[in-house]
């Protein structure tokens, strides 16, 4: 499992640099990983993938979220067969789309109805154009750090984007409730939403809950502002709880926005609204040439099935926490202190005090070499797939990555 | 083929109204087409296609572009289920990226690089913010009317879209190079862009083929300014011309993109670029969950494969000009005054001073009742599906169409 300079993959990468800009871009980029590390793959089986050299790896990524069965899922894939020999791109929807709207209107109790589109992007960039088409008012409150996706308005980097682009953006800081509220204030009666992830998974930095009080003060002043409270849920999204991911706040948005597992990897994405916000919906003009595509449609329609009929966010917090509970004992008994943060559904897994993942890049290289695909600074994701003998091997591995990492480097000061 | 109140097609469209804004939205919505046109589907088949109270049309829309070899393709079919069997969304790209952006690098000769996404209005936004991070200026110049996409920078309507979202963009109209320079001016050295469709495609008014004159000012203006030339060619792409929409007219463009017919119906879209804006493109940060899965990229190796060896652009011609002149001579032979604008591959078919398209909207509403799919006021796809035998058919229901118009209505005093 080493990744040689003749390996194909390799060579993959020196065709890929001639045309494409840096031979390969976006977030699975894997020059942002540690040396080892894999850039294309050849298959993938549940929740095993293989890479083009024909390593297998048991995955904890879950092709960064949209794997929420496995891949390849008998029940979807069926489903996504029997659409295809129909018809996907058509000149209209099917009948899937409002089998798929009505179901979504059925499963998540704030929406009263549904908008489609293709990428999680997609959906953020209409709901915040819905918000302000409903209100009005201008301005978005949005945390500082967290990811709503890649369009100008708010991709990570500032590259090509004029600041007009983002006038209208306004920070706070992630379950603080004063910065949100001087933010508040300093939209001055401009305020056309809040938008607000699940929970902070922000790159880089360990994951946190949303508390309590800083979910009801969204609510409270988003009504005082007669404003949108959009939950970003595009990450977190038929993992935790099918309702939507705040629904056990007790706090539910005006707008919500779905994408990566609704469909088990099919391209889809959606708004979710309350009867607030569908004048506001209807009169905005978003489309795509893909978009009412019925093959994804299908896809989901099975994907949320199945999530539901066996409980999926049961399993995955139950895997997740088998793994977590595992991954704690091991990195006790090699000495090393480690920080696991977030749901069990969506683990980050950092070690403490580790300048530049030094750590963390070491122990992602050493397991992925005894076969595990893990990500040091990401949040990684489980799926229904994952089974009992999978965790098992994920923490053999781990095992095996914690004695490589004690070999290369003692134990941090700060550790233990 | 007339759609009851009771019929499958009313019904869905109830439903929806429930659980989508407007019962359906963006530029599928058939509330945008006369009394009688079908909104959901239930099968398609080459250029076939079936709404689903179960009546079949020959379909002259092809999905609004994307089906250009017709649905089903089985080479295509082909392509997809192989890469599917392997896997599709994974934790990277597979071989196919690398074999797909070769073979744009080979085939359209400007381009030195390609960067892949999913819907059109990735690819332009991916352009345009490429632009701005390889020139560091700002303005882009963009033609009023032409359709570039529906995010805030480019939607057709304004709702939910802040002035400041289009503080950057100046106007000028398409093939008048005075407006042209004079946009230019404008930019006041701050000139990053000019984007231009492939010709003028926009919706109702008759299409127009940009003159050599025009066509080289704006490449002569770009060099001056050392501004990127954008070609949108996601409408006309791979239709007119595999080497790009402008290649016949002996100017290319520095970046260009591409959506639409690429994969026959799966998702894609990209931007092709020259080396001078290699490093731009791989400053800015754009990515999707699905823009690197591997069946569209397959389906999409398929697609060029087959246009290429059958020349497809010649076979869509050929018919193209078959379905013009059997119009022409229809509309003669019942004494109307059609107007057919545009390359014989995308026609955009239209009647002489025709206020609020009521005679195109009747003759495409009587052609529907006889079997054929038209559009009354946005430009028509061929597809390498469409047969003589599909065209003597439109022609046929065209006739019947023309007679049912004219017994509907006088010939209007300005035709003939």
């Amino acid at each position: 499992m080493v990744h040689l300079p003749n390996s194909i993959d390799a060579n993959l990468r020196r065709r890929a640099l001639r045309v494409v800009p840096r031979g390969m871009w976006g977030h699975q980029n894997a020059a942002n990983l540690p040396a080892g590390y894999p850039q294309f793959f050849s298959r993938a089986e549940g929740c095993h993938v293989w890479d083009v050299d024909g390593n297998e790896y048991v995955d904890l990524m879950c092709s960064w979220g949209p794997i929420v069965l496995g891949h390849r899922h008998p029940e979807v894939e069926a489903a996504a067969r029997k659409q295809e020999a129909l018809g996907d791109c058509m000149d209209g929807p099917s009948a899937a789309m409002v089998e798929l709207a009505e179901l979504l209107v059925e499963m998540i109790p704030h929406a009263d109805w549904t908008l489609f589109e293709k990428n999680g992007t997609d959906a953020t960039t209409v709901a915040v154009t819905t918000a302000r088409a409903g209100t009005g008012r201008r301005k978005i409150l949005v945390a500082r750090g967290s990811y709503h996706g890649s369009a100008p308005w708010c991709t990570p980097s500032l590259a090509g984007v004029t600041a007009e682009d983002r006038a209208h953006i306004l920070q706070f800081d992630y379950n603080d409730i004063a910065s949100l509220e001087a933010a508040v204030d300093r939209a001055d009666g401009d305020l056309a939403a809040i938008i607000v992830t699940a929970f902070r998974h922000d790159v880089r930095r360990h994951q946190e809950m949303p508390t309590p009080a800083f979910a009801k003060r969204v609510r409270e002043l988003c009504d005082q502002a007669d404003a949108a409270l959009i939950l970003d849920d595009i990450r977190a999204g038929f993992r935790l709880d099918l309702a939507g991911s705040w629904e056990s706040l007790g706090v539910r948005p005006d707008l919500s926005t779905y994408s990566k597992a609704i469909a088990n990897g099919y391209p889809l994405a959606v708004v979710a609204g309350n009867d607030r916000f569908r004048e506001g919906a209807g009169k905005i003009y978003a489309t795509g040439s893909f978009w009412c595509a019925s093959v994804p449609m299908a896809a989901a329609i099975a994907t949320l099935g199945v999530l539901r009929r066996d409980d999926g966010p049961a399993h995955m917090a139950a895997m997740g926490e088998k793994l977590r509970d595992g991954l704690a004992a091991l990195a006790r008994q090699h000495g090393f202190a480690l920080r696991q943060s977030g749901p069990a559904q969506l683990p980050m897994v950092m070690f403490e005090n580790d300048e530049g993942f030094a750590l963390g890049n070491r122990f992602c290289a050493a397991a992925l070499r005894h076969g595990v695909y893990m990500h040091p600074w990401h949040n990684m994701f489980l799926s229904m797939a994952h089974t009992e003998g999978d965790i098992a091997r994920i923490l053999e591995a781990a095992d095996h990555a914690f004695r490589d990492v004690a070999q290369q480097a003692p134990i941090p000061a700060s550790g233990g």
